[in-house]
């Protein structure tokens, strides 16, 4: 694919690339060598066309006997989301969520690296977890410029929230993904992404009282996506 | 609204009501009263239309001149989502991410308690936190069972994610929320949603690669939704 094109891909195709690449990976340490878009369809609770449209649109399409090769896929998704020199990300706040997540992502993708973390606690300052070192809050500017650092993961009390933010992208950061309860305004040129966990469990209690409250049927596991 | 058109609701309007909730909180605890639909829609970066048809959808209308109560609108939304006798959470997993969930959903909303956290760790069992009480696996079904637990916040290890899910719905959850890095499958009647950071992180890193590598106009927060 060139550039144009990857450029118009749908914000939520990008998304289910990733999804899938995770599902492949998973399948891939297993053994298994092939696969077909039902069976990725199944794993992510989507449905079959949406995997096959989702495939032609970034110009991969499978053996109809064998299925598609798990590993072809996972490269050319590669080549589609990732950037061949790598991307540097920081985490601001290392508190348990900012703890949870740079255990989490560390060493799980090889193009992108938490190389820093922020805090104001001075007992975890100067400490390394998981090898990520945590420098001051005072350092966020020399830190992000010295290791071209471009993604700002932000998981700092809710009162800290937007100076962090602001810190952040006037240090050069390029995309924030927010992980605090408050809603983050960003200016041009600055990619956001928001995540509250309220939401996510405010939609599993909708669904559990309507289940519980009637004869609903077949919300099962469709109505996950 | 009554039963059924509450049933007819789309997800992904669910989420955004709950969305809704967060931002009218956050603008109340400011003092203010009124709030107009495009005002909403720019702290959630989407058009102030789909606001309107939200709203319109659960029959509730502004006033045109000053636009819509916040105070009667969070009520209305809550008679919504909320299930007015409550309903009971349990963690399992209590690590770095089930710590932070516990501590960030810990009287955060009125209808849905954390009432119990489930670890292999002999340090956390029998100890609290956030005023939750940690107990072991085997106790699963007893405590399920007898605090009447309808969901369960998924947070073990990647190995143990499959294991941990089936023994919380053998005890009676009817609600997964999934933050392993596995995918699930669940019965019918129970409703699971599934979150798992990376996408989150590798869509930021997606839209970053693309903004620096080009002339990229206009990805900015409207690329959020």
């Amino acid at each position: 694919m060139n550039k144009e094109s990857i450029k118009q891909i749908p914000h939520k195709t990008i998304e289910r690339l990733s999804q899938y690449r995770r599902a492949l990976l998973l399948v891939s340490a297993k053994g298994k060598t092939h696969i077909f878009s039902h069976e990725i369809a199944e794993i992510q609770h989507i449905t079959a066309v949406q995997v096959r449209r989702d495939l032609m649109l970034i110009g991969y399409s499978g053996d109809l006997r064998k299925g598609y090769k798990i590993q072809a896929l996972v490269e050319l998704i590669g080549q589609i989301i990732d950037s061949p020199s790598g991307q540097k990300v920081a985490v601001f706040g290392l508190g348990n969520l900012g703890m949870a997540l740079t255990h989490y992502l560390s060493g799980r993708r090889e193009n992108l690296y938490i190389v820093a973390a922020f805090d104001v606690d001075e007992h975890k300052i100067g400490q390394s977890f998981e090898g990520v070192p945590c420098y001051g809050m005072e350092k966020v500017k020399e830190i992000v410029a010295r290791e071209n650092i471009t993604i700002g993961i932000i998981t700092v009390p809710a009162e800290e929230a937007k100076a962090t933010k602001n810190l952040a992208i006037e240090a050069g950061v390029k995309g924030i993904l927010n992980y605090t309860p408050v809603p983050m305004e960003v200016p041009e040129g600055v990619f956001l992404e928001e995540y509250d966990m309220i939401t996510s469990l405010e939609k599993v209690a909708f669904y559990v009282k309507e289940l519980g409250s009637s004869d609903l049927e077949n919300t099962k596991r469709t109505a996950s996506k």
